[in-house]
């Protein structure tokens, strides 16, 4: 027998208790019954995303909240800082020229944090930009960008907007919208929430709401204005991926109950914890100054393809992690702290990566991980 | 108890079987066993559609599907037919216009189909008409539009598309993509699919490739042609919607061992009892001319809200029907018959219409739709 467990950067694990509340037969969308369904996810909404404001919801991956955050705020034309540290914000600057705004892409290393003086300087030599995107959590680097510095320079320019994408970050770190005044930002169901993927979520500020009122960018799926006018009323513009929503309010009520302070610390531990694991085995990680507590990128160490150790973590002890991707490939493993997972299920990961190393030649002192990991976790 | 039976045109009744495949472990969609879902999926959509051609997947609504059909295919300033005879049919021209396109719109009172003689003569007046967009079956009013027909005045122009909007089609009515020359059919999981909302499907014929490939429309989420090369990979561009596309598997192979044959043939029987039912019990059809298999929309007797029908079939029977929209608002009713039913559950539901139709005041001979039903099922 082989158990499988999953510490990708999502999917992440799904609890058993929310797979059967969505495996319960079918609701219809216009309906009182659903409608209270839609009316808990907005209030576990705006609980998580630490705002009064707008949140909307999408039947669609994360990239699709993504370019509703483009098409909604953004004028063909307009130019828009974009923070290129990893592949999702390749994605930003793509989208942005998708749609006809022009990039000005921050180009970060890989496995860096951007600098915020950098953002202000650009923004300071040309005042017509119109917004700065970035990620919260790069998943492809597991760097944490430093999103309130950000917001700091950006909140006070009027003409300005704030977009975070937070897919991988709201819900595993404190990022308190309104407090920090972030305009617009984008979550997936995947992550944090420990959901299926099939669910978007977005923020959206006064200040937001204004860009979208002069945005004259065609959409029609993910119509912002259309989808505030429908969540007024508890519905939906479109059919909602009704099972994932009630799978949505049944973990809202979760997270509700235990409370943000207890998630992100509870988060932070196991990040903490792993990255003491890897650091007691010798290993160095991919983004040690600022590292994001919803992913751990490790380099392989020396003459090991990094993707020999994910392949082999599948294959003999069933555990899913993620391999580099684009230029890190083979060049970096990352295991993710999201989902359904408890301080323990840190050490069954800690346990099977030594392995892994020691059955692919690299001198491991088994264990020594392990205990690094208890040592915070005990302490947590 | 009250048990609760759905019988709404989406979301359709999902068995406990795909329910509880569902429910799983969730995987990673960038593995080998996911590739083999999607491999699944792909074969097992294109048996459903019936084409070689491609079929692609999103995570999204069937308005998604819808979007991508008009941001792939039609260029800003195209004219494009739309056949507009209810609430679908509106979408189409919304979208149309919404990208930029020109809508030129072939109105049809609700509850008729279109003539498609009207749309010969349309095409042949302007021949710089780059496409014909309709439902096969408009859900709002229960009529299926002549698809076959209007195929055989589209397919001869190779400058111009045609685009079904086939969410409560396929699956359910003979529609073979291939033989009949459709260039875009679109679907939706939560109907003949008898899965959740949360996917839609569109096949793309090499004809509309063509015109995907001379489409400066700006499109990311929703870029066909992206979708398609990774579809070739057995991957997808974005996360998908794994819980589902898991389901859409397992029905698929449900789907394929009963043949399609025998599919439409279940269909239109449950169609059929349940017009003669309503027949039986003196009920007017909203669509007798040209009924859709998917759902029937039926005629409030005077003096009857057909929303007061609806409401009692729910708190009485624990039955979801839906009402009508917009101008049919409170004039009809719609019970569908696609999603996870048998022969039987018309049975119920043709007993509760009954019941309720004497309890608000509606003299009926109970019993006499039900024998009616019973009469075209006991031979189907």
């Amino acid at each position: 027998m082989i158990k499988k467990r999953i510490y990708s950067p999502g999917p992440v694990d799904v609890s058993p208790y929310t797979s059967l509340e969505m495996a319960k037969p079918i609701m219809h969308h216009r309906t009182k019954e659903f409608e209270a369904v839609v009316a808990d996810v907005v209030q576990g909404l705006k609980y998580v995303f630490q705002t009064e404001g707008d949140v909307l919801v999408f039947a669609s991956s994360g990239t699709g909240a993504m370019e509703g955050a483009v098409v909604n705020t953004l004028n063909p034309g307009d130019k828009a800082i974009c923070v290129v540290g990893g592949k999702f914000g390749e994605r930003w600057s793509q989208l942005v020229s998708r749609f006809g705004g022009v990039p000005v892409d921050i180009t970060v290393q890989w496995g860096q944090a951007v600098d915020p003086k950098v953002i202000a300087a650009k923004l300071d030599a040309d005042p017509s930009i119109k917004a700065v995107y970035l990620q919260a959590s790069e998943t492809s680097t597991g760097v944490a960008h430093p999103v309130k510095a950000v917001a700091d320079i950006v909140r006070k320019r009027k003409d300005t907007l704030l977009v975070v994408d937070g897919i991988t970050a709201v819900g595993v770190m404190n990022m308190p919208t309104d407090e920090w005044g972030l305009d617009i930002v984008v979550g997936g169901s995947q992550k944090a929430w420990r959901l299926p993927p099939g669910l978007a979520f977005a923020s959206v500020s006064a200040k937001a709401w204004g860009f979208v009122e002069r945005c004259k960018q065609p959409r029609y799926y993910f119509d912002w204005a259309k989808e505030k006018k429908n969540l007024a009323k508890n519905t939906t513009a479109y059919t909602p991926a009704v099972s994932l929503m009630v799978g949505l309010a049944q973990v809202l009520g979760e997270i509700r109950a235990e409370g943000l302070d207890s998630l992100f610390a509870r988060s932070a531990s196991y990040a903490q914890a792993f990255r003491a694991a890897m650091k007691a085995l010798g290993m160095d990680l991919f983004a040690p100054g600022s590292p994001s507590d919803s992913i751990t990128a490790v380099l392989a160490p020396e003459g090991i393809d990094s993707g020999a150790i994910v392949k082999h973590l599948a294959a003999k002890y069933g555990i899913t992690i993620a391999g580099g991707q684009d230029h890190a490939k083979g060049k970096i493993f990352r295991v993710s702290h999201m989902g359904y997972l408890d301080a323990l299920d840190m050490v069954p990961a800690v346990a099977a990566v030594e392995m892994t190393l020691k059955e692919l030649g690299h001198p491991v002192d088994l264990g020594a991980g392990v205990r690094a990991a208890q040592e915070v976790l005990v302490g947590a």
